[in-house]
């Protein structure tokens, strides 16, 4: 064997070592010196410095289910500049340090495994630059979607990607999310121009180059590409460049029911054959439909149904909603809703918009844990039926709602807080539904991404060799493991 | 200093230690012992092996003006089997390892700059599967763009990305191909759904996960946006898994003629902010105008000109045309023609098709040299107008020809063969092109790759922080440096 391959192989054992060492010592890596303490704290201000027990409960948490991790402090930085000196300073000491945004998250990528410190990025919040001509934004962590839709409104533009939360955008990138648009605007894969990291070391670097704007570009690695979806653990992202789009000039919405989830799905398929260019594409279940009839007041079919959103002017979207209608009605549809008025379209939409209040309201006090998987379409009719099948053997309530464009879709479970059982029973059928989708030619996670939740199901979806590859990046990067560990692969 | 920091150093010093030996003694390493090349020759047969120096001579230049590199042997894998089993022997006895496609590249990519072993990958030539359903196509590396769409015409479906030339499909996915259709189907970043890739230790991995097939993912690392574009030098790729689109049912081609780039630019720039969804927008400057009148023996004004397509439903395509003629009129456009008519159709576009031999027929007897860089179309219009007088101060001919749509514009350089003194010239122009499009915050190649070409300008657009980080990345995935080395970064 090479002195290479053996330098890097024992590189590699000694890693793990140490990573056991970690593990075996958590209490140890996870206590803080005073000294260090002032360090943070000078680095950024005692006013961005909280080590409070409330302050730690709420940054050791997301919206999912994962047990909460707390850090040993919270630091809210305000400059890239201070996120390299703590990067510097973590490194040093062998301190975790794990990146914060809006606490939108649903697989516990925000947990701290091994304590350490929490960058909440919320500070670090301006909008640097648009342009207009050019078609894109540079944001801060701390810049919300809504709040960059907000600002420039004026300007004809808007950045489509919607996950549903009012996430932050970088938050958005380094989880790879996507949503109702990304049918025909992408996900944030397609719709990241740059991006400024702070790596392990405290080097701060441009992903497409420095300064760079171009829409494209063959130079070099994709840096840009590696770093989408990371999830904090290869670097922290203190600034994202995106692509803006011009607000459609008209924009019709339908809502359609059929007799099962096949015509349902074949119908979206056909849809997307024909080269509609759809920009949603929304499926719901019956047990959906019904939840948002009863909260909502509304008198829909309790069927499979497709809600559809076409951009274009005014001509392009009539011609596109009434194409759909023609699939459709091939498909057994009940009758085909559509309208470019916009009071008739959010009268339509209501259903599909109330979708997550009505499931709650299924079960009065209920808390939700959402799952998500992604399959190629013609697979999708089975996977969504073999998970209602799992569903309702099971007991529980699910209702289910899906970006079918792109062969997406969730489960709503409903838990009662505090039942314990039925959360573990839940925790199987999400990690069952994920080995389905995987056997099924599909992803364990088509949005949500993977943190502490998935990691399991990533090994099973790329096996020991893409998994080695992955791991082999990681060291490369991050060599003592302090970049939000214990999140997308196991060391 | 962290021991894993010392260890991560002192791994790299070592390594490129390594690396000025193996420049330091090149006849050494391009030595290849009778042994090994028996042991070569028994992995792929008889007939898939040759040392013969035509051969060798061939495959070490593609369509550039880079110095020819032979390597010392030529191997025709047919199986990923056979792949991984030459990279085990070329890590085992540390032999170079490049890829070899159609050598349509345009920047040295497959020179074999330490000698070693190419893999003429064209005999791995099976399209493995087409799904109509979710409109994918799984290729083989010897698959060409044309040969997948002549395959797949009847169902309806194409694959749109198009370079110009009919490269192999994987060497447009290691070279992060785009060209003209890009602007409204992306380039090969946003149309790869799987690769299968052999590292240089042998391991098969696929970058999305086995046998993944889903449309959007965002599970575990993005593999696949990191081998996009990685020119050969991160692992081989022996099967890529691209999207397929809806053959548009109407397509509108439109030609029009401008006073001036500006004005020409600033059409484009309005056509993508109005959000038309234009398939296709090429700039031809007064020079490529003149050539081709004369060449094809048209009479087209010879000025700043547009070449636009557009692809949708037959109302949506006269509709985006009509759009488009309305904004190139407020930009002081002459005529603009546009039909929908096939032969009408080919009739406007014969300039644009016919651009490259009507730049080689004003030298007769010439050879080309072309670069690219792209750059925020605000800035397009001064790169260019920059570009053709320092192109005119030179005394050299260089029609301009561009996707403007994406910012993205190339020289083709005409060059008498032998004329080594205008070669030099034309290569300064080509770096200070490269400059002058990272100065405007663009990137100094847009879709030709880095290959030997740009390495100088990759470094200047990154700089060094970003420029470590793609060594590491390097190290970490080819410890060796046998990976089509002296490609795209320096060690």
């Amino acid at each position: 064997m090479s002195t290479w391959l053996r330098l890097l192989n024992s590189w590699k054992l000694q890693t793990r070592f140490t990573l056991l060492n970690h593990i075996n010592c958590i209490r140890y890596s996870s206590r803080i010196s005073d000294e260090l303490l002032d360090k943070a704290r000078s680095i950024v201000g005692d006013n961005n410095f909280t080590i409070s027990e409330a302050a730690r409960l709420l940054h050791g948490r997301d919206e999912s289910y994962h047990v909460p991790l707390p850090p040993d402090l919270i630091l809210f930085p305000t400059s890239t500049k201070q996120v390299s000196e703590i990067a510097k300073l973590c490194t040093i000491h062998k301190i975790p340090m794990i990146p914060f945004g809006t606490g939108t998250g649903l697989e516990g990528g925000v947990g701290a495994t091994r304590g350490g410190v929490t960058l909440n990025m919320t500070r670090m919040d301006q909008i640097l630059e648009v342009s207009t001509d050019d078609l894109f934004a540079t944001v801060r962590p701390g810049v919300t979607r809504s709040r960059l839709n907000n600002h420039i409104r004026d300007t004809g533009m808007w950045f489509p990607i919607d996950p549903g939360a009012d996430a932050s955008l970088c938050g958005m990138v380094v989880t790879s999310a996507s949503g109702t648009n990304a049918v025909r605007y992408g996900t944030m894969k397609e719709n990241v121009i740059n991006m400024e990291v702070v790596l392990a070391n405290g080097d701060v670097i441009n992903t497409s180059g420095t300064d760079c704007r171009a829409k494209k570009s063959s130079a070099g690695y994709n840096l840009t590409g590696l770093f989408v979806g990371c999830e904090g653990t290869l670097g922290i992202m203190t600034a994202a460049t995106l692509r803006l789009y011009g607000i459609p000039e008209s924009v019709s919405s339908a809502v359609c029911s059929f007799p099962s989830v096949y015509d349902a799905i074949s119908t979206a398929t056909m849809v997307i054959q024909a080269g509609i260019p759809v920009a949603r594409l929304e499926f719901l279940d019956d047990v959906m439909m019904s939840a948002c009839n009863k909260y909502s007041g509304l008198s829909y079919d309790e069927t499979a149904s497709l809600f559809l959103e076409f951009h274009g002017s005014s001509n392009s979207v009539e011609e596109q909603a009434e194409l759909a209608k023609e699939i459709a009605k091939d498909n057994n549809s009940g009758e085909f809703q559509w309208t470019t008025d916009p009071e008739e379209r959010s009268r339509l939409w209501k259903a599909r918009h109330d979708a997550l209040y009505a499931s709650k309201a299924l079960l009065p006090g209920c808390e939700v844990y959402i799952t998500d998987v992604c399959v190629p379409m013609s697979n999708l009719p089975d996977v969504i039926v073999k998970s209602k099948q799992a569903i309702s053997e099971s007991g529980c309530i699910a209702p289910i709602v899906g970006h079918v464009g792109d062969g997406n879709f969730h489960c709503c479970f409903l838990l009662k807080p505090g039942d314990n059982e039925e959360l573990k029973k839940v925790r199987e059928i999400a990690m069952w539904m994920g080995r389905l989708a995987i056997s099924a030619r599909g992803t364990c996670t088509g949005e949500h991404g993977v943190g502490r939740g998935k990691i399991q199901l990533v090994q099973e979806q790329y096996g020991e060799d893409g998994i080695s590859l992955m791991r082999n990046i990681k060291f490369a990067l991050d060599p003592d493991n302090i970049m939000n560990p214990g999140k997308v692969i196991t060391l």
